[in-house]
């Protein structure tokens, strides 16, 4: 039952773009920043329910399998689900569609109560305001023994990282400077004394850099 | 006649750790962040002057080795000299000891004036107050048709990006996180769109990211 992050960084360390909008929710840069992850085999499959078997198959996608690989409850901020898009909308049921790519428990971390709600696929989100130790106490009952992973944003994955109770971080660096937008690094002075860190580069040219204790 | 940038940073962008001190003057994180570049044999043999052979002879080495080759002329700012240690010693000759590595003309960026000063092997460090353009001028005049190189550190380096005057920038991103210090992608955004950016992971660990005109 391994803790985890993945994240997209640029190469200045941003993992959430800055100028969110309700065109871009993810903001504006966001498509640059996963536009390798988002042309493998496995994003286009899981996500886009692309069956045509088109997509990268390379070490990109060998990352983008094991990011779904195992997990069995995942944990994100307010924003990562989009309640900071139409906060007072009962029936607003996120940025992830019909199909979210989950299809697990998602403990979504907020102080505004609201039911939970399911989807056919088993994606089943659910919300509460919990310190982190709590969330995951919470995740762990229903990860059914799988791993647990902490999906972001950027400051929810650095509360998880800080309190140390993430036993790997995988980050996918994208050779681009973006400038502005939430750091993930800010705050994690000496992350690595923790952990064994390798690195190696995509055919993409993407930095794949991964923290395992 | 290119211009060319080689730093080391932490995975977090410092290339200037904090707490610099008269026993650490390049911060008390220095030493962490260029190990793997002080463990090359041509590190060990050009700022060593340790003719014994030892040290890594892997791709970091390769990049020691690019690192001297073909400059003609170096540009740095006062605190890479050591200006700030000692601003009022007129006889204080700089941080780099009897044998400075450079070999060639170095014009050292301050508003304080003081006389040029001549190593034995080549060296020459000189004293102006100038913009990044005018220095580069200067530079070319010195440089017997050589490679520019902007030293360092972060700041000064920062300023030639942003005007535009670099042809290679070699980055050497050693996989921990300082938290502090001065971070080179500030204000850089978009710094990728004028470059073909390629990366490889060296035997050490530490990330060779290169962009180049």
């Amino acid at each position: 039952m391994a803790v985890r992050i993945d994240l997209n960084l640029s190469l200045d360390g941003v993992a959430a773009p800055a100028d969110q909008s309700p065109e871009n929710p993810m903001g504006a840069d966001w498509g640059r920043l996963v536009e390798a992850y988002i042309g493998t085999r496995t994003f286009r499959e899981r996500v886009l329910h692309d069956t045509t078997g088109e997509g990268t198959t390379g070490i990109d996608d060998r990352y983008a399998t094991a990011y779904f690989d195992a997990v069995g409850a995942e944990i994100m901020g307010a924003g990562m689900f989009g309640l900071h898009a139409f906060p007072d909308d009962p029936h607003w049921r996120g940025w992830w569609g019909e199909e979210p790519p989950f299809r697990v428990p998602v403990l979504v971390l907020t102080h505004r109560e609201r039911p939970a709600i399911d989807f056919a696929n088993g994606t089943r989100f659910e919300f509460l305001a919990a310190t982190p130790e709590d969330a995951l106490a919470r995740a762990r009952e229903h990860a059914s023994g799988g791993d647990i992973r902490v999906g972001g944003g950027a400051s929810v994955a650095r509360d998880f990282l800080r309190a140390g109770l993430v036993d790997r971080v995988h980050v996918a660096i994208t050779p681009i400077v973006l400038g502005r937008g939430v750091r993930l690094w800010d705050d994690l002075r000496a992350l690595e004394r923790n952990y064994t860190v390798t690195s190696e580069v995509a055919e993409s040219g993407v930095i794949h850099v991964t923290f395992a204790r």
